[in-house]
């Protein structure tokens, strides 16, 4: 399989994980290990920041792991600006997974606030991942804006419902000239599957590992399923057909001789 | 993940593979080989059979791989256990995929000969897997009937339309003391994955492996893909909803003091 | 819109309703006037046969308006025989809607049992509507054992899902002789005139009007919708593309100019 | 059914209808006399409006129709509210549809864009009625912009795939206090039917009518299948559920019996 190149980053796991949700730091990490991930998402609190003594961070101390912080909660650009370059700071990255949502219950993202900061950040020096609406003509302004990647959701976040947007993701990434990334919704593996089979760059999943029976074992299930959609991708699925083509069967002959 | 018993069979994959068109029986091994797959199918023409000079089953000629011959053709129950006959003869099994399809465009199965030949077969001992409908009340017949397991289909063979019979599987599973496996319509490996997560004991696969751009890796995709759906039915997944459950963002400090 | 012929019978409705789970006999009058049917199906309890007061049946005396009873709640062919010569004895019509349905849960159909029932009916002379699993084969295998007309389920009765069988539908509209009434799981209006839409006959609905806030007008509401879905389906619905094709535009001199 | 009021106007019928892509504007005019609509939209050429012989505008010269002129074809805001004056002038109306698509192929709309010039025009006294993706924070902006309604699209306008982006215009409606227009994509008169079903206020047809095999006809069951979703809304639809509640059936007494 070919890695995925965002900027000057080659990852070779193309399942991003978040950190939300566990039910303690140490599931979370031995989620994030399991899955094989390369890049977890992380909300930080200022507290954390100031302290100095985050366990979350502590749990993602291991040296294939990038840390990309976001921005969950804000809801202007001038906030998103604002929180970035706290967690530039604390962090020590300049990646950032820029989240604007004014909306507290299902968490959508405000495409005009997630512009304007995407062109401030980038003009500031960030590597711009965007959290948006899968909005064809949005995704092509953040190119143009200077984003490094777009994060088109599947569904709302949360809620496990998969690929409801599945004919938008399918003319993001036939249009697209940055890394797409399917970034909320994803409930299950065969989502994941499915999101890499159409030509997805890579995913993020949250609520479906941390929230499963077994995070560990859902974490590596997840690995495998983006693992299996990759390769599907890159070996040409064959298209759906309204009926089948025959092949030879066992009894021609029973309809020759009887 | 457990292993899978169908009678005193204990298997380890839960991949299953045809082997009709693909562009080559050396191809065919080689994703059979790919697939980790331990029961392929076949559908033998006379010729091989008296001739014992077969192509085919020169190349499935491996300890771990169980042969499971297939009645593909027949349009009765007459006919299937005629062929079924001469198949336990040649390929010394007593294992039968049973499939009557008097239907040459759609190939879709007969449930009424479908019935009738899994009684009589299974008084003939033969270890019965036939291939049906998504009806669920025909499954409890079969299992009545003596069928060592369900094959109903998820979309029309051939057409690679994924699970079209979604809700109907789900009462099969639920309701099945017999193990279920998806037989037909399964196009990419996210289909096989949901497959099982929803539950299904096993998935058969052909054409979408066969006529892939790349029919080994498509082969070794969609044995991850079967690994990861299962793994995620063991870990359970996580129920949709309708909207999100926040988790503690970064800039709720934010919103305390600007 | 052309009228619809099943044997001697002209039918200008194309909806037919159920009567069961009504708040009361007076309110599924008044649905069943709204809805425009000529075509009810009941289920009668033998005390009502003998007594001759039957309350429903009272409700349903309109010179427009046809009895189809059922025979819900047999389970095996040979009590729908009985049961339907107690109904043309009773009801002084050699109508029938076969129904047998063993399994108390989702009241799905038995294939095997309603093709010999269907056989052994149409041979008393009945005219026999059997309710089924959307099975193309079995559909076949009803026209040649007789039936007036195949009435497949859209999704598991009383689910209103709606048309979860979409796919197999098409086929059985495709090589239908005898008219297609997609029967159960129809939910909303919008269900119905999609059914419609596609070349059905005719619907069968009842759960989606006797539970419905208001069912008279719902009843009205189905109406309208049937009458939608047939007249589209005569004027030809435009298909399905991935992009659009422009019309002139009001600006196109805006870039000529600017 | 409930009249739907758009600022100061009352509309009896809530299907609005496209003027594109009709053979003839006689044809055109048939269509939406016979779809009973009193608002169509119109994307006039600068000779149009010139010339004052626009073949089209004479073609809807009726009392009960009101234009909707559309600035179809511009990409940006500042040629948005240009189009948008000349346009005024032109039909001596301040009401406009508003679509700035920069996108040749889908079409889809500029969310910035269209935000921007919606809070200008609502500023020069039009009554704007933006169309836009199914974006449910963009709908909450431009409430606040001062917007007279939301036209969320459904599917890619001109495709005919129906309502793509269902969960999010259940969110649109869930939380908007301007009406809810569904503008694109709706290729069937189902598909109407449906949006009016989960409570969209109006829908916006065009293609699906204008390329029907018999478009008066098509215009005709539109308006019926608007009809029909809106009384199921008001009537209010049951929920869907799993599995069926037996209502009394014919044969009880049989299994008491026999």
């Amino acid at each position: 399989m070919q890695p995925l190149s965002i900027r000057d980053k080659i990852l070779h796991s193309r399942l991003f994980l978040g950190t939300g949700k566990f039910g303690s730091a140490r599931l979370m990490e031995d989620a994030v290990l399991a899955s094989g991930t390369e890049l977890v998402t992380v909300a930080l609190k200022r507290v954390d920041l100031e302290t100095q003594t985050d366990n979350l961070l502590a749990h993602l101390q291991h040296p294939h792991i990038n840390l990309l912080p976001n921005t969950s909660g804000v809801r202007t650009a001038n906030e998103a600006v604002f929180a970035a370059q706290l967690a530039r700071e604390a962090l020590e990255t300049n990646w950032l997974k820029l989240e604007i949502h004014p909306d507290p219950r299902y968490l959508l993202p405000d495409p005009v606030e997630t512009l304007k900061a995407t062109e401030e950040l980038a003009k500031l020096g960030f590597v711009v991942l965007p959290y948006i609406h899968a909005d064809p003509v949005l995704c092509k302004r953040l190119e143009d804006a200077g984003t490094a990647a777009v994060m088109p959701l599947g569904a709302p976040i949360g809620t496990n419902k998969g690929l409801k947007t599945y004919d938008f993701l399918q003319i993001i990434i036939e249009q697209s000239k940055v890394p797409v990334i399917i970034d909320a919704g994803i409930g299950a593996p065969s989502d994941a599957a499915k999101a890499m089979e159409m030509g997805a760059d890579a995913v993020l999943v949250n609520t479906a590992i941390a929230v499963a029976g077994n995070p560990v074992q859902m974490a590596a299930a997840f690995k495998l399923a983006v693992d299996a959609g990759r390769m599907a991708y890159e070996a040409r699925l064959a298209t759906a057909a309204n009926h089948a083509t025959a092949s030879s069967p066992l009894t021609a002959f029973l309809h020759e001789e009887l």
